[in-house]
C-alpha cells in the first residue's frame, strides 16, 4: 500500500513526523512537504514559476522529501514524479499545527492537500491539532489518527475526504470522536498601521476569530467538550438550497 | 451605495476597469485589486509580510487602489482601511479572465474574493469571462453583469454568493442566463522536468482540465451551449450526506 503524506507547516515541523509514523504502520510512505511554512495558502498552485524537490532521506519505510511549492503542489509533484504518474492509494495531510475547524477550512493549505487529493479521487484525511505551538504535544491524538486511518482504509472506499481536529487537551480528558458539520466563524482581522523608515505606511493583518454559530452539532461545539472532531467535506461548493430558490430568478 | 470591486489579475487588468464601470452605474465604487497577476492563488491570506496599499487615482465615482497582497487581503484592506471599518453593500470581483467553472473555483482568487465577502456577510458576485487573453472582448458580457448586478441589488438579500461565467462567443450567439450547478472536473498537471544551469532538475507544472461530469444541468453544459451561467457558492464545505452516511461510525 503506497501511502502519500502532506502539511502546510513544512518538512521540519514536528506534526507531518508523527503522521508519517502513524501511516507507516499500514503501508509505505512518502512525505511531500513544503520548503517553508505554507500556512493560510490555501489551495494556491504555482504556475508562473518552477518547483524544486528534493530527497532528504529516509526512515523505516517513509521516504522524505521537501517542495518549494504549496501543498497542492504537494499533492501535484509527488503524484507526478515520486509515484510517476500513479496514483497513491491514499493521501494524509497534516498533522497541522493549528486548528483547521469552522471557516477556516477556507484559508488552510492543511484542507487543500485534503481537497486536491479528493479532487483526484484519492481517499484522503486531514488531521490538525488545535495548538499552534511548534512544541504542541501531538501524544493524546495519536491513538485517535491510528483509530480514523484505519476505518479510511478499512472501508474500501474511494471518496472519502474528512477533516479532523483535536482540541489541546491531556489524553485522559479526550472523550472521543464526534462526527459533525463546521460551525459558522470568520475572522475579523484589524489592519495595524507602521510606518516603514522612509515614512511609508504598511499594513498587518491581525485577526480575531469572531464565532457566529451557537449550534450543539458543530466542530467548535464538540472541540471545546474535549472531542476529536470529525467533518465530511465536499469539494462541490454549489450551494444547491439557493440554487432551487433563484432557479426561476433569470 | 457604497460598492467595493476586486480581482485576481491586478488593477491593470480590463476586466477590473469594465467591472468598476457597470459597478459605477448603481454607486460609488472602490477598486481594491492586487499590484499583479494572483491567478491561482486561491484563499490565500497574507499574515507573516506586511501589505502595502496605493491609492491610484479617480474616474468618475471610481476610486482604484492597488494592494500588494492577495484578493482575500484585497477585500479585508478595503474594509478596514479604505471604508474605516465599515462594509461595503456590495462586493463583485472580477471580470476575471478566464474560466471559473467547473472545480476550477478551489484555485480561484476571484472566487476567493467573493467567498471572504460571503464570510463577512456582504452580499457578492463574481463575474468571469471564459477567455484568457489580456485584450479579451468583453463587450458581449457586460448587460449581462449590468442585469445580474442589478437583480442582486433589488432583492436586497445579504446572503447572496453568486459565481458567474460567460463563454467566449459573440454577443448575438449569447443565449441568455441559466442558473446551474457546478461540474465535477480536475486539472491533471504534467511536471514537465528541466535542468538549470548547474544541472539541478526543476519542475514546471502544466495542466489538462479533464471534464468528468456529463450532467445536462451543469456550468460546463451550459456554458457549452452559449448561457451565461451563475451558480450560487456556499462556504460550508460540510458534506451532509455523507455527514449522514458515517455519523455512526465512530
Amino acid at each position: 500500500m503506497k501511502i502519500l503524506v502532506v502539511n502546510d507547516d513544512g518538512y521540519f515541523a514536528p506534526g507531518v513526523k508523527h503522521l508519517a509514523r502513524v501511516a507507516s504502520k499500514f503501508g509505505q510512505v512518502v512525505v511531500v512537504a513544503p520548503d517553508s511554512p505554507r500556512s493560510g495558502q490555501s489551495h494556491a498552485v504555482t504556475l508562473v514559476s518552477p518547483l524544486r524537490l528534493h530527497e532528504l532521506g529516509q526512515e523505516g519505510n517513509i521516504r522524505y522529501f521537501s517542495c518549494s511549492g504549496t501543498p497542492a503542489d504537494c499533492v501535484k509533484l509527488a503524484i507526478k514524479v515520486v509515484f510517476g504518474g500513479t496514483m497513491p492509494d491514499y493521501i494524509f495531510s497534516g498533522i497541522n499545527h493549528g486548528s483547521n475547524t469552522a471557516s477556516n477550512v477556507v484559508y488552510s493549505g492543511t484542507v487543500a492537500g485534503l481537497m486536491e487529493a479528493a479532487l483526484t479521487d484519492v481517499p484522503a484525511v486531514a488531521f490538525s491539532l488545535m495548538d499552534h505551538s511548534l512544541d504542541a504535544d501531538f501524544g493524546p491524538f495519536l491513538p485517535y489518527v491510528e483509530q480514523i486511518m484505519g476505518k479510511c482504509i478499512a472501508s474500501g472506499r474511494k471518496d472519502i475526504c474528512w477533516s479532523v481536529n483535536c482540541p489541546a487537551v491531556p489524553a485522559e480528558d479526550l472523550k472521543g470522536i464526534k462526527v459533525c458539520r463546521l460551525a459558522k466563524a470568520l475572522w475579523d482581522e484589524d489592519a495595524v498601521e507602521r510606518q516603514d523608515p522612509a515614512g511609508r505606511k504598511y499594513y498587518w493583518l491581525q485577526g480575531d476569530f469572531i464565532r457566529k454559530d451557537e449550534g450543539r452539532d458543530t466542530d467548535l461545539y464538540y472541540a471545546d467538550h474535549a472531542y476529536v472532531t470529525l467533518t465530511p467535506l465536499s469539494f462541490d461548493w454549489t450551494d444547491y438550497r439557493e440554487l432551487e430558490r433563484i432557479k426561476d430568478l433569470f
